[in-house]
């Protein structure tokens, strides 16, 4: 068991307490690389760093090294250790633990889950582990669950092409109801965008909103989350639409 | 037809030669307005702006109004265009003309399929159009396909759950073999990070990389554009990979 290579990542930072706790779950049954970015990233999609360096440096933290800090996005992060700094390729990648759910549509604009999207894509199984909380996590419940989900990719129960998105609610472990294996809940955000003048004048807007839930299944990730269950969702990244591309047979686009 | 209101935006920047393109190619079927950003952001994949504040301007040239810049992502300024700048939600959303290919898992990445996932994600049909060249485009094809391409929404024949997107090889219209409607390749980047030292002796790293299509199936955006053909691709946004969830019943992480 000693012998998996995993590679750790998050979107929070190198810094953050729910990448330590992730470590802490698993640190005894796998070789752990902590590979993060250097400052928080939330809400950076799929985004990579191409334009731009990206620098690497160690992090520490009360004189103990953490790993490497990364000046770029989770993507980058995950892109980096893969190619560049694994001497060779992990088994596994790990994104989290996360500080907020990631249901729903925010499942697209997840850096967490952008990290782990961005090992399957290089064919590297990977889990993206998420706490629905902002205030007072418990990390013991959060380290438990990370631990068990872990376990069963030591046993080699990883899908092969799609990672797993893991929702954790903020409740002590006896009252979790259970796991389940959901779709993600069609939805979309109700944007409000504050609008403020500048000290000089200038206009400018500030995004916030809320998650609306836009349907009738009762069995999604935001639904069971909600209700106290633990959820797994295999998230794909074909994002080809076939039942809209049997409708579309037919059309030609190429006549003057 | 003048009636319907389109919002244009892409990811290449305001000033780009291809949303002036796209704009010309359908000027006389739609009000436009055009919200893009300010500079180019390509490669930010679906990256939102929550912790900074997002800048507007009216942006010139030559004495002419274009449209208003936005200083954030294409999935900001497709968010801020229909929830705060329009009067009325706009009936269309249009992202581009991208120059370079967005096929395979580039559209993962793609600022400009981005800006047309954000709008139908907020209920609103959109289309993403790109031109497959850095050098030379030629922009009379792209507008002929883009205005064809518009002429199917107009005629009300977009997908409800789908934003298209298309691909334009860059040929003389008459040597363009047709259009094909097509499914994402499964490819990867086979990333090679460039490993520099700054002047002050700090490593950093630069990427860079080729697409590798994955796959056997011919008939993809990758393959078919290559050969000549205008590709369209319905992109779908419910990520939950539902043949990985049968496989995964029973799984239970909730235990101590």
């Amino acid at each position: 068991m000693r012998d998996m290579n995993v590679v750790l990542s998050n979107d929070d930072g190198i810094y953050a307490p729910g990448i330590r706790a992730f470590y802490n779950a698993i640190k005894d049954l796998a070789n752990v690389q902590i590979v993060a970015p250097s400052e928080e990233q939330s809400a950076v999609g799929h985004a990579i760093t191409l334009f731009d360096p990206i620098k690497t440096k160690k992090a520490y933290k009360n004189g103990k090294l953490l790993g490497t800090a990364v000046s770029g996005t989770p993507a980058d992060c995950v892109k980096l250790a893969i190619c560049e700094l694994c001497e060779t390729p992990p088994d596994l990648v790990l994104s989290g633990i996360n500080l907020g759910a990631n249901t729903g549509i925010s499942v697209l604009y997840s850096g967490t889950v952008s990290a782990a999207t961005e090992a399957t894509i290089l064919g590297i199984p990977s889990i993206a582990v998420s706490l629905c909380t902002f205030t007072d996590p418990l990390w013991d419940t959060a380290e438990t669950i990370a631990r068990n989900v872990f376990k069963y990719a030591l046993e080699s129960k990883m899908p092969s092409d799609a990672l797993l998105n893991v929702n954790i609610p903020n409740l002590p472990l006896e009252e979790i109801k259970g796991t389940q294996i959901v779709p993600v809940a069609r939805s979309r955000f109700n944007e409000i965008f504050h609008k403020r003048t500048d000290p000089r004048g200038n206009l400018y807007y500030w995004l916030d909103g809320e998650l609306e839930i836009l349907e009738d299944r009762k069995e999604t990730d935001a639904h069971a989350l909600n209700e106290g269950y633990v959820t797994i969702t295999p998230i794909s990244f074909d994002l080809t639409n076939y039942a809209a591309m049997d409708k579309m047979r037919g059309w030609n686009v190429t006549g003057p």
